[in-house]
């Protein structure tokens, strides 16, 4: 097995680092469906988004031609302050289990931000400043993506205001604390700031809001302020683009060593973290160069790879923003408060899902306590605490292994571990008390919040 | 400058980690004083050590002649998990004061205690594990020892028993949700579960403890459990030993690009990160053959080094513990409840003692605000938030960079960054709402805890 030879932390070297950024939609023959203008019901355009996005930005999200975006030598300068990120061999991991498989973990969570999502942010902020704005809106689930995004603005001297779901924003105190250490403003969100979270909150009084709702909220701020932009965490194309440094690191760290993985794992929310781990790699898939098995992970409280539907829906809860197809619960869908907020998404990037959908990987659904049961295993053995959201991947990665334990296959799984579990405290600790539930949506509360799907086509 | 020359990080490779830790002493001529037995006030001998700490950590306890310690297969394999640490070049901090210094600091913050205790952690458990016990038991300021010893434990299978410093535990409510995670358990010092917890209750009530006290109590139950010792996370010899691994990678990456340093910092508590980050430059300088400033930074609130006396003391509150020469506040001095809980010891290493006492290195007092600021400063401008801690040496840093400027000196800084402020935010929150004080002892108040040092010589 030449455990010896293979360290295990793989680091490249600065100049080893990815160049430019990979957009998959250029290998893909059946392109993802566009954005719609909710409107009309036609292709956005490029001038349509321009009040909600920065311009660069709104060239990278319609390009599905151009295979490779260069990257800026501001962000790349910023990037080599946490990148490149380490691969990982799970020997202890292995060994513990006693698998013939040989696991790997890309982690992505030695940064501030204890997240894969300073990689899109800091470019976001990046365009943002260029484009001489004052500043952008957001929202945050988790808060990895807020607190991201504020190291990314007090990077480039923006102002930065977040719309944080409001079960996190209540489950997670220190979030909001971190943000302000990096000057950005923070709002519970659905908030009564905003005409969109007036209304929700009319509407569902005591909701703990969804990332849905906090979206609509952001944008309308955005779009009613002078100088500011709306900018997005996730389900993007430019976010799955910027997200490619963390495939691009980790395929250029294995061909280092000659390892070919069979299988590869992330877990599975707007799709950020997936898009962006799988990205070259599916790439030799689509040319028709190599072959891997490669799966979603998602959880069973809000299942929409496993249990939506591939249609037309609004990424957001109020309706104010672009159309996407998608696999979809529904956009009035509010999943429960479950503890990883940041994959209480409604939908899912139009880029996997329309992989998903010509078959090309795989998706699979975890319930919470087995996912907290991987995390505290995992932590115990490797040593990090994982955040709630990437031990979804853990734990799909544990099952594989221990099937290749009844199998007897030396299968190479590589999975991304795309944060810290610091600030998941409060759910940690919900876990060791035996208060942590398993809610499952109803089939009757999936076709309720599908029922008012858009009509297209 | 060669500014381009340089990374931004700097990474060993796996196989240029430290085979073995360095041991200082052996290359002090005069050696630090022996720790005595608090009875005959003769050098206390391995034996009389034994019921409390494990027999092979009590060799490097008393060894002050041997250079090296091979470290064992299994620290090193730990080692390899979250090792080598980074020593990152600050870049974005020098352009930002437009310094003409260089300054660089050596990273521990990268793994899931947060801080540099996991390296001695892991060799103390490990040594436990050897020698058969069932456990070990100890305190914790921060949280980051405890948390570093459970992780420990919980790799080696050993029973961990914390007492944590109340202050701390309750204004870390996090930290105790992390050991526990890592199958710790906690209990807030003074405690009524000791003799020495209930007597220095009784005697100050309210209290919101110190290291002493909690040190006082782990002794007390460690001797009374059988199969249990008990472990420190700073001021022994033996964890000056096992953090040498910090001084000594900080010194082979600074060799492998040439660089030499002129000024080193480190924040100061009980020493254990200051004497491990020097532990290899102050070895070249009492061997003649480098010179280098060394300076130690300790709280205002605490100051040990700038203020306190160097005599024989008590390493604990409840003078259950051996003698110690070495710098001391008294070992009855009741710190205020300040935000840097692992400085807010009375005492100091009794090898950094004697190093300061023959005027080998400098020491600095700063006031907490001013390290706040700092640290605010730092995480804007290098992304990572800092411990309170480690912030003390950014002050000091970033003091003498700005002094570089003044003076258009080019000189090389180098600075321990021990750990990141994840479970510090409720201090950061303070710090913004400008509710954060800048206690300081009066002459008096030292006068009067120094009053009952024990008398020797």
């Amino acid at each position: 097995m030449n455990k010896e030879k293979i360290p295990y932390k793989i680091y490249l070297n600065e100049d080893e680092m990815p160049k430019a950024w990979y957009n998959l939609r250029a290998d893909m023959k059946q392109k993802p469906a566009p954005l719609l203008n909710p409107g009309t019901l036609q292709p956005m355009k490029a001038e349509e988004l321009s009040g909600v996005f920065c311009e660069e930005l709104i060239r990278q999200e319609l390009d599905d031609n151009t295979a490779f975006f260069e990257i800026p030598e501001e962000i790349h300068n910023f990037y080599k302050m946490y990148r490149p990120s380490p691969l990982v061999r799970a020997y202890c991991l292995e060994e513990k289990l006693q698998t013939p498989a040989r696991i790997y973990y890309k982690f992505e969570g030695n940064n501030t931000s204890g997240s894969h999502k300073l990689n899109s942010a800091i470019a976001q902020a990046y365009y943002a400043k260029k484009q001489g704005l004052k500043g952008v809106t957001t929202e945050t689930g988790a808060g990895q993506w807020g607190t991201a995004l504020s190291m990314a603005c007090s990077y480039f001297g923006l102002d930065c205001k977040v719309y944080m779901v409001k079960c996190s924003y209540e489950q997670k105190p220190f979030r909001r604390e971190v943000m302000r250490t990096y000057g950005a403003s923070v709002t519970p969100s659905p908030s009564m700031e905003t005409e969109v979270g007036k209304k929700i909150l009319a509407e569902h009084p005591g909701t703990t809001g969804s990332l849905g709702c906090a979206i609509s909220e952001a944008v309308e701020k955005a779009v009613s302020s002078e100088g500011y932009r709306y900018v997005l965490g996730s389900v993007l194309n430019q976010v799955l683009l910027h997200q490619s440094i963390i495939g691009l690191e980790t395929k250029a760290a294995l061909d280092k060593y000659g390892v070919k993985p069979d299988v590869i794992i992330g877990c599975a929310g707007g799709g950020s973290n997936l898009g962006g781990l799988i990205a070259p790699f599916m790439g030799e898939k689509l040319r028709g160069e190599a072959d891997y098995r490669i799966v979603a992970v998602e959880p069973a409280s809000c299942p929409s790879f496993t249990r939506g539907v591939y249609a037309y829906d609004f990424c957001d809860t109020g309706m104010v923003c672009p159309l996407s197809k998608m696999y979809t619960l529904g956009s009035g869908f509010i999943p429960s408060a479950s503890h990883a907020g940041g994959l209480r998404y409604h939908g899912m990037s139009s880029t996997l899902s329309e992989l998903y959908h010509q078959g090309l990987m795989e998706a699979v659904s975890v319930k919470q306590t087995e996912v907290f049961e991987a995390a505290e295993y995992f932590a115990r053995i490797e040593g990090i605490l994982p955040a709630p959201e990437s031990s979804h991947a853990i734990r799909a990665a544990i099952d594989e292994a221990v099937r290749c334990k009844e199998t007897g296959e030396e299968k190479t799984i590589i999975f991304g571990l795309t944060g810290t579990g610091y600030f998941d405290m409060v759910a940690y600790g919900k876990f060791h008390d035996g208060e942590m539930n398993d809610y499952i949506p109803t089939d009757e509360e999936l076709a309720a919040s599908c029922a008012g799907l858009p009509k297209v086509e």
